[in-house]
């Protein structure tokens, strides 16, 4: 007579996506390296998650062994002992709460959260490392995920991002959409008030379009860890920048994107870009992440703005590596598009990686004085293959919950099961 | 019957040759421009004039009609009445004494050569304007030509200086040999405290050398002048340089000379030299100096230190232009330009203009061990025509006198008889 088998121990997940950011006062130095705090505060823009998110899953069961961790559909063997992924999952269970049912039937108390172990999935939609924000998205969306799994609650607004900072500093913002400040904080002694806070959602500033240049094999020679280090250390440049310029900087863009006003946002961005930039040219040895392609890609934006009596219409922001992301505003999205394609063209299908932008910029006449005005400029020449792909896109909202049918964990055996495409 | 020909007026000349100078604490920004005084300190380096060197004849005589300039053997049309050139022909001209003979007959009076028009007939023995100092070694050979063409005499020491800092700042710097200081000053009200000193002559310390990578196609696309302006208008790091920075790395790496410390000097050069194109790039819109030729030629040096356990044996300096100029020892001088020619060979004759260091390095094997090391921290394949010619020089004299044979002027004609070759 055959034993029945033993009931399956439940495994429970949750899966979230999670956006992207990129700065406009930038997060360059760490005021505790222990704690993960910034010198100084810093503003960002959610972008949109239609083309670039995390994508996570959260799974936890008392059948699990150890905690395990796969990211872009390869397990990552020892990484769930970094000290950065245990922060973010003990911190964020220390917070759990009972799961309970529509009924209010107790399915997992808070307790016994506890004692299981994590599975986590995890993929982004763009290159890894490549200075795209791939670590906010993805601790962003680890944080979320297990606050979801867990029904973590949190005890003061902002808490989540506290814990989500100390995976990778500027993840913090990427729990919120829109405009988002990251307050440097650091004055309590556990630097709970190191967080981000949401200075305007997606929706105030409807307009803004942000438009990615992907450099090709841009992937980073520098981390951002080792590199922001590198420059406390030597740079004495980024103590005057911390100081004197950003506050004075935070106060005048926070302003300017409330009140619509484009001109001293991209101003303000472009400049802090640079100023960023510099402080790594200031490291010793000097850390370069721009390179000729995107000191380009700025001449570009400055031509454009000059074609137009110096009016800013484009603003280029730079982080760690070399591709560009330029904030336009809508009116001005197509015509951008339109003159970048012409210095960097390319054939690949989905190079221009918005079907609605591409349609229009293939119907976009770039008229001869302006392309001449540019051309004598610039002092480009069209070069294939310079660009691997440009993304249009806009701001959006912060982390979504998806359903139980977009989970990354087999939820009867427990493991990755996301294959790259 | 023939009438006898008018006996022709007389003409003077003076020719002589004056040395570039690479700095290694940088000049940026104006403290004044109609003064053209320095915001900062700065000190350099005298390059020797074998290869590097402006040559100048001044002409006077009643017969000429007007000032006329020749550079590179082409006339400039309306350059002698720009504010540069006047201030050095008029100032050193109120210092002219009377030209006597060896029997003490006075050939011209001091008054004379106050009625008497100039011609002017320089040239350079490398690029013009690709951030090689022309301009400083231009300048310098223009105001010591007049200088011994009117017999002049300095009313203190160092006034010749002030006034070849009228016509290019740095050209201040190229009146004297080795090692020398510019003086910001800027306290009297001519500012004639802003003065260039020599700190150690050339002699001093025989061991340096300074290897020049000269970057082809490098015509710099942002001329100092305007390029320090733009930056004394919109990088707020540039003051804090100024107040915070200079002074004190001004006095360690005179001190570092002095002792012959290498890893100190060589040190401090490299930072400033990333400080100065950090403010240059924190300047709105940025100006890029460097390039990516640039940038691998910094990763060389770094890794060159650092095969020898860090210790700086060579040290990198960017003026306004891609080009490197990497001081070291001698006994480090062949084994470097051997790896920099692996990286960036070059196959025409005097591709290394030093027929001494280029049968030496053509006789050098460089051990497989270091050549992988290299290999593997510049991640850099070699690759021809990036740079077009490499110097191999050391620190030299101040400017030199030349025979009435090497006139640039026809002594009878009074014109321009140099031809480029």
């Amino acid at each position: 007579m055959a034993t029945l088998p033993t009931p399956a121990l439940p495994i429970f997940t949750a899966t979230v996506t999670a956006p992207t950011n990129i700065a406009c006062i930038k997060y360059w130095g760490k005021a505790s390296v222990e704690l993960n705090t910034p010198l100084n505060d810093s503003v960002s823009i959610t972008l949109d998650q239609a083309d670039l998110r995390a994508v996570t899953t959260a799974a936890a069961s008392e059948s699990f062994e150890t905690d395990r961790l796969w990211l872009n559909g390869e397990e990552e063997i020892g990484a769930t002992t970094s000290k950065r992924f245990r922060a973010c999952v003990d911190e964020i269970r220390a917070l759990a709460s009972d799961k309970v049912d529509k009924d209010g039937t107790v399915l997992v108390s808070k307790e016994k959260w506890q004692t299981m172990k994590v599975h986590i999935s995890s993929y982004n939609t763009f290159p890894t490392a490549a200075g795209l924000a791939s670590s906010a998205a993805g601790y962003a969306a680890l944080v979320f995920a297990l606050a979801q799994l867990f029904c973590a609650k949190e005890q003061f607004v902002g808490q989540f991002s506290t814990i989500a900072r100390q995976g990778s500093g500027s993840a913090c913002r990427s729990l919120y959409g829109g405009f988002v400040a990251w307050r440097a904080g650091g004055t309590c002694a556990n630097a709970s008030d190191s967080i981000a806070v949401q200075i305007a959602t997606e929706t105030h500033w409807p307009e803004i379009r942000a438009l990615i240049a992907v450099v090709s094999d841009a992937k980073k020679d520098t981390s951002s860890t080792s590199g922001m280090q590198a420059s406390v250390r030597t740079s004495e440049l980024l103590q005057h920048r911390v100081l004197a310029v950003v506050p004075s900087r935070m106060k005048a863009i926070t302003h300017a994107f409330l009140e619509k006003d484009f001109e001293t946002f991209g101003r303000i961005t472009m400049m802090d870009s640079n100023q960023f930039h510099a402080t790594c040219l200031d490291t010793f040895p000097p850390i370069f992440y721009m390179n000729d392609v995107s000191k380009s890609i700025i001449r570009i934006v400055h031509a454009f703005n000059e074609w137009d009596g110096g009016k800013i219409r484009a603003a280029y922001t730079f982080d760690a590596g070399p591709n560009a992301v330029i904030f336009t505003l809508d009116c001005y999205e197509i015509e951008l598009c339109a003159i970048i394609l012409r210095y960097f063209p390319g054939y690949e299908t989905n190079y221009v990686r918005n079907p609605v932008v591409a349609d229009a910029v293939q119907h976009h006449n770039l008229r001869p004085e302006f392309v001449s005005f540019m051309d004598t400029k610039t002092a480009l020449v069209p070069s294939i293959g310079v660009l691997s792909s440009i993304y249009c896109t806009k701001s959006g909202p912060g982390p979504q919950v998806l359903s139980a049918s977009d989970s990354l964990i087999d939820i009867k055996t427990g493991l990755n099961n996301y294959r790259p495409v």
